[in-house]
């Protein structure tokens, strides 16, 4: 049974979810549904980008991931259709593979242009019930991409925040994401902090690595290696992101001493 | 393997939804579930009506509706089975299938009435679980709708917002519903709308009929023909809801010139 | 098919629930998943050791529950595994079972120790996909529960108020939980209430007992004996929470006449 996950900031109040699962599943009674979730905020490719590329590799190879957050729909942007990894995705290209396409530089990717796959009549709104999604349940029956469509060899990918080093002794982060319960997911790998370390974050400076959220006192700030593989700064029962007042994007400083 | 599909006012911080479920799956292991939402406004009948006959038409025939939102739990509205263009719908009797039976008018409803399908003890409050529940699961597995009542020859429908021409040169219109972007679904349907025309909404005289959300300049409000098959009012980037203070019931004009 | 509940404070925003169901289904593919909710308010073990023995029980016998609201995590906080009931319990020893447990004194409790089932590298701050998650699924695959570790003699149980006679005339009791709709669950069943009554919550006198909740008159604080097996506070068409400024927790009292 094929599994088919999705992404997208289609809410949870309406109806679009249920109008993407009813065509998958009118076209491939026998696939797996999984939610990632369809809370990324409107339009926001960025976050998007991020929280695909933490779920993706929980799934086994062979997955199919339908991640729609299309600002664009409608307009020239392209249909995607990806494999990379043993995985595979349909997606506008916007930028929402950048993570993917990164670590799986082997990538193969189509422009969906096969347009006896789509729904009829294909709306200019909603591509993700008339084009991805019986795209993807089509994958999930084992038509091979090429037959979607040319190579696309330059998928659109985002600027990702990269650590820079803005003196001998300041190295400048970033806010990667904010997840539900506050935590501070930064672009700092484990490694990439010295001993002692001093954080900049909001306004405070944070000395404490600690090794569960758990561990700090109450309203202290610490940094914590997070599931993710990134250190996250977080305040134990508490919303670090609304304490020191951050959220995806806000710079941090890392001062080596 | 039989879809069942749940669409409630239930929300999704409680165990109403799970426990749908279980008593679903305990009745028939085999079922494939879909939640269109849990998320309609509670006991909105108007818009969980909307919701369903948006989402319905996605999913293959033979495909069972559990629609549930249902202010009078308890009291003496009927709880309904009926069967209307190839699907299945299991709902109580207010209204919430006015479109269905609209669309579909050789429909055939049953008060549901046969109580040795019920889960006993019959709560008065969660008919979701004790009837409505263990009624879908049963048609899953094939029985025949008229087990389950006598034939319910008209079955509630709420008044659905006419066009209406009030003026030789204006017709109103009225908000249907609002989905999650904010966009402001109309029941003006792209025949309706004479070239060139002007809508009154909310203080604003709009004029632009664009064919995606992406094409307005910043802060305009456009016309977009939406994927319901309704015109849609938007505004790029933004809710249109929000911008002109309207939701669904709210009035709109069409100025013919 | 086995069937894996969730129940979780992960909310629906991130990668979090993915990443488990991902983890869940690459280990067994079969596993039918239904979530119960996952926005049980973050670390509130109480909400979330209610809400799991409203749900469990409407699924069949041999489900596996995954319930992970989880202060401790990464802490000396035991993994346990527990059957009770004819069903499974994968959870944090933390009190989130306590219900269940007081249901199935009978119950046998395990430590999971045996980490070669674990998906590794173990992260100190995600324990739900990465030692719960794959034991849910290995419990689904049949193993036996003696072969996760040893029996746990005596798992953590919160304290659940109990009605306390205050004085001859005098009950005392309390909110068990707040659901969606705004209903109070009190922890008063309907044999505990004397005949006339008389319940006094949020500086109100509440006398009128219903069947439903569509009984009452529009602003009437009202009591009905709700779907859990418990009376409940409502107001038809209202959020009884907020007219009464209560919430999981606010004592009652029940005057004897």
């Amino acid at each position: 049974m094929p599994i088919i996950t999705l992404l997208t900031d289609f809410g949870l109040r309406d109806h679009f979810v249920g109008s993407v699962k009813g065509i998958l599943l009118s076209l491939n009674p026998d696939a797996t549904l999984v939610d990632i979730t369809h809370l990324v905020p409107p339009q926001d490719v960025f976050t998007a980008a991020f929280l695909l590329h933490q779920a993706y590799a929980c799934f086994p190879q062979g997955t199919i991931h339908f991640a729609v957050v299309d600002p664009g729909v409608g307009t020239a942007r392209k249909p995607l259709a990806v494999t990379a990894g043993g995985h595979y995705f349909v997606a506008p290209d916007n930028g929402i593979l950048t993570y993917i396409l990164q670590e799986h530089e082997d990538f193969t990717a189509y422009e969906i242009t096969a347009d006896h796959y789509f729904r009829k009549p294909v709306s200019s709104t909603f591509h993700g019930r008339d084009i991805f999604a019986p795209v993807a349940a089509w994958i999930s029956r084992r038509i091979e991409l090429f037959q979607l469509g040319p190579v696309e060899p330059s998928p659109v990918r985002l600027q990702i925040p990269a650590l820079k080093r803005l003196r001998e002794s300041l190295i400048q982060g970033a806010i990667l994401a904010v997840d539900h319960f506050g935590n501070l997911i930064t672009n700092l790998k484990p490694e990439d902090l010295p001993m002692p370390f001093k954080i900049l974050a909001g306004q405070r400076e944070i000395t404490g690595l600690r090794k569960t959220y758990a561990e700090g006192t109450p309203g202290e700030v610490i940094v914590v290696p997070g599931s993710t593989g990134f250190l996250e700064i977080a305040i134990k029962g508490a919303s670090a992101a609304a304490a020191l007042n951050m959220r995806a994007g806000s710079p941090i400083g890392v001062v080596l001493q």
